[in-house]
């Protein structure tokens, strides 16, 4: 038997990947890649920490050169080369060199396109300016490096505030420079939600970081070099040495479109549960491709490293034809970023996104240590659990804090996977030991406080309504310790400890709304109980207590 | 109506956690407290480190003293009272003060029994000496500590080589003091199979802990004063100044016996899913009450910090009467310990365990960096997987390893918990970027690799039996680089390179079993492949390369 021709267009995680796991699956056949870059099999999403000196060696970036696939896996990877083509009923890809432009022709039997996505340019004024730059390739952030090492930068705005933004304005605060983020959408990482995501910001503004959101992007200045001077930002001008684009990547589908591949409605590849494209023995893989959400069963598309190299292996096993089709049925678009010690990650939908869906949408903010507290090192987090009232079905969950996240925002990625309900949730059978873990862990916790809210035991009142019910009039009371209440406390609260409540609270207007708070939410649990008991009727709890408070206190 | 009476037996995490949730969920009720100790909600899984230091205070152990369970939640706690005896036709429980032998009886109209498990004491001579140790309780680990203070202590023998005898043998190390550890069974960590025990054995070893295994304590030599001076051991006598037992602890069932309730076949307190006793109105709670299996549906006993915690919230909810009753079904055992830098977990079914239940078993130990490989920190984690091969299910799992073995043994023990397939688990959406993990994170790669498995792709063996096939003649080839096996290999084994492999292979008497490692599995599944296709028959890959290899390495 002929050996089978498998072209691979496109060279970083999913299309590598496709390339080894098909060359292992099926030793007969014939892998090339072609990638338009120099480099390939990089670590993209290290990029951030190579610009901030937290990795300090290009070549820890790069997991192989072309060399070591040819050698190891038998595979040629071709690079420098850009496809200009593909012809479905000849089964061929045209190329063209780009150090010559000479043109060649890739017979396939089977073509994979792990041709990624590209950093969306917005179209303002001065964009093309020098130092204008975005960070995608490893080429990309070889440049940056250089600025950085000949000690240019003073100045720098980064354009959008989502997870790479973020990452690299953390990266570039810590080589020194004056970093401003400016996003958008109401606030910075946008599939968030906004008690989440004020909650970073407010840490970014702490570390540093200048943040302005809701802001758009008009233009850019040039300075006497021709480089970018200026960021022109709503009606004000933000001098910068640097601007990095980080507004979000659109899928590279060009090629498939017009050869006739059907694109679906997020704009990139349409693929089924085996990765293969509308035409016949061409797969899609990677960021170029759609995904579905394994909640709503709707065409998403999550441009993830890990997405990608799990879809890359199902192509490779599927168009190697040695095995039963493997398949990926969905995903969660679970993400996690660290921000100096801050860690925040999502999974599922969040609060909006599950609204959108049509759910019956009950939340829960619960704060509780990473570890045992008097084990060293133990540090709080913040759970915001996402869950559908009617089928108790949990639908998402946001983790933030200094402590651990991607624990327990893995064991909630698992747990929706399977249609976990909360009350399932609840009795998960956890690690525990002092450094690891408390005895009730943070996401059985958080699950307890979304069981008790479920069962109408408590009102719980978002901090993002908290200032709006004080405009009208509700009285916030600090149920912490008085000592507590000095050191840090909500503007406006009034303080009755706990243990004072039941002989104090004549001191408290029945008439009003009453909101209670304390530090995570456990004493005012108590206080809510014990005035509900002694017949106050307008009372709620912020949710999350003082921890998870994500505007100035005082 | 008149307030009913709870009555709980038992102060530490089962019985404390049963009277605060009793208390929220009904204020109507009365909770009185009973515990033979002098402190009540103490941290137990904190002890071992508090007697090494890394927790300085004795303070940050107890979460809360008797006086705060009477003003935060209206809970009496009476300490320094044993409860003698339990008259259920009369709903009494007469109890004895320890400080002046006056006697009471308490009227309930529930009863909890959280009477825990005490340390089970081997019957061998000397075992009343001075200076022989259990730790289980706060009033022990201060006396111990006090040892440490005068400065007494040089050498120390703990008997029993499970998790809490390990955790004080490593923190007897960190005190300065010479520690030998003696283990009856064949290897330390009873429930953890072998290959992962003498991971954690040769670590120890290494750390400069005396290990002896299969060996049994036959009794204890007085110094001059009375204390221990020696434990004879098998033939031989280990001097030593202290002697920690820690052999297992036996669940403190004698007052339901006494009065009637059911023992299970554990020898533990029979309880259904509610936690509620053979006799109505009496709830079992925490380390004295069995549980339920949640795989196989067996009955067991774990007596574990998590599950106390979880079981006493569940009797706290049921005897309240206010709301649906709260189940648990089972549990997975799941636990977890750190040893220095070293940490090792363990969930579900060990694969005796699963081979006693019947199952045809598959296993898979695969070793994988806990972040990306070029993340400052990144370290390697050992995980093996064992399932089901007729169902594909995953049965459970062991990890081990200097780096984060916490989230991925919660991941396989939230995904055991509802059923996942080995399939079902290579595809879980888990949180990916550099600092956290890497993008085909631990948990999938075994599962990979364990599909490759059940699909036939490679025929692994397993490092315990690595000697023997060697001394039947099985020829061992380290496919590493020359570089890689000048600095640590197996002893015996031979060196051909995988990129030398094509041409070398001649060197290989094909009529030879022929065992293929590397580091961690992957290039020996690149030369099993080749070698397949080179028409050679008797090749397998030792599991695990030479990073999961448990004995010594030259």
């Amino acid at each position: 038997m002929e050996s089978e021709n498998v072209v691979i267009i496109g060279g970083v995680a999913a299309g590598t990947k496709a390339a080894a796991k098909a060359r292992r699956e099926n030793p007969d056949l014939k892998v090339t890649v072609l990638t338009r870059e120099s480099y390939v099999s990089y670590a993209g999403c290290g990029l951030p920490y190579y610009i901030g000196d937290v990795i300090k060696e290009e070549k820890e970036l790069v997991v192989k050169k072309p060399k070591d696939f040819l050698i190891d896996y038998d595979i040629e990877v071709i690079t420098g080369i850009e496809a200009l083509k593909i012809a479905p009923e000849e089964k061929t890809v045209t190329a063209k060199y780009l150090s010559d432009g000479a043109v060649r022709e890739f017979k396939y039997d089977k073509l994979v396109l792990a041709t990624g996505a590209s950093p969306f340019i917005p179209p303002v004024k001065g964009k093309e300016l020098g130092n204008i730059v975005t960070v995608r390739t490893l080429t990309e952030a070889f440049a940056i490096k250089k600025l950085f090492r000949e000690r240019k930068i003073k100045k720098a705005v980064v354009v959008g505030g989502g997870m790479i933004g973020l990452e690299v304005a953390e990266n570039l605060v810590h080589t020194g420079i004056k970093t401003t983020v400016v996003e958008l959408a109401p606030h910075i990482l946008p599939p968030f939600d906004q008690d989440a995501a004020r909650y970073v910001e407010k840490y970014l503004k702490e570390k540093g970081v200048e943040i302005l959101t809701g802001a758009a992007v008009k233009g850019f200045e040039a300075n006497s070099r021709g480089e970018v001077g200026a960021v022109l930002v709503e009606d004000s001008r933000l001098e910068a040495d640097l601007a990095v684009l980080s507004v979000g990547v659109r899928p590279n589908v060009e090629l498939a479109r017009e050869c006739g591949i059907q694109i679906g409605p997020t704009g990139a590849i349409a693929v089924n549960s085996k990765m293969e494209a509308s035409i016949s023995n061409i797969y899609a893989v990677g960021d170029c491709a759609e995904n579905t959400n394994l909640i709503t069963g709707r065409t998403v598309w999550y441009p993830m490293g890990s997405t990608a190299n799990k879809t890359g292996r199902v192509a490779g096993i599927n168009l190697s034809g040695t095995q039963t089709k493997d398949r990926i049925n969905g995903v969660l678009g679970t993400s996690i970023i660290k921000l100096f010690d801050l860690n925040a990650a999502k999974t599922g939908l969040s609060e909006r996104e599950a609204k959108s869906a049509g759910y019956d949408v009950v939340t829960a903010l619960v704060p509780a240590p990473d570890r045992a507290h008097y084990y060293p090192g133990s540090r709080d987090i913040i759970t915001k659990l996402i869950a559908d009232r009617n089928s108790r079905r949990v639908l998402g969950g946001q983790i933030f804090g200094e402590g651990v996240v991607d624990k327990p925002i893995d064991i909630l990625a698992t747990a929706i996977t399977f249609g976990a309900t909360v009350d399932q949730l609840a009795k998960l059978d956890l690690a525990y030991s002092p450094p690891f873990s408390t005895a009730m862990s943070s996401t059985i916790v958080s699950a307890n406080v979304m069981l008790n809210k479920l069962a109408g035991k408590f009102v719980g009142i978002s901090p993002l309504d908290l200032k709006e019910k004080m405009e009208k009039g509700a009285v916030l009371v600090d149920v912490r310790s008085t000592e507590e209440y000095f050191v840090r406390s909500i503007p406006g609260s009034i303080n009755i400890p706990l243990r004072e409540l039941a002989s104090r609270a004549g001191e408290i207007d029945r008439n009003s709304e009453i909101i209670l708070y304390c530090r995570v939410g456990l004493r005012s649990y108590m206080a809510f109980l014990k005035l509900k008991r002694m017949g106050f009727e307008k009372i709620s709890m912020l949710e999350g207590g003082i921890i998870a408070y994500p505007f100035a206190t005082e």
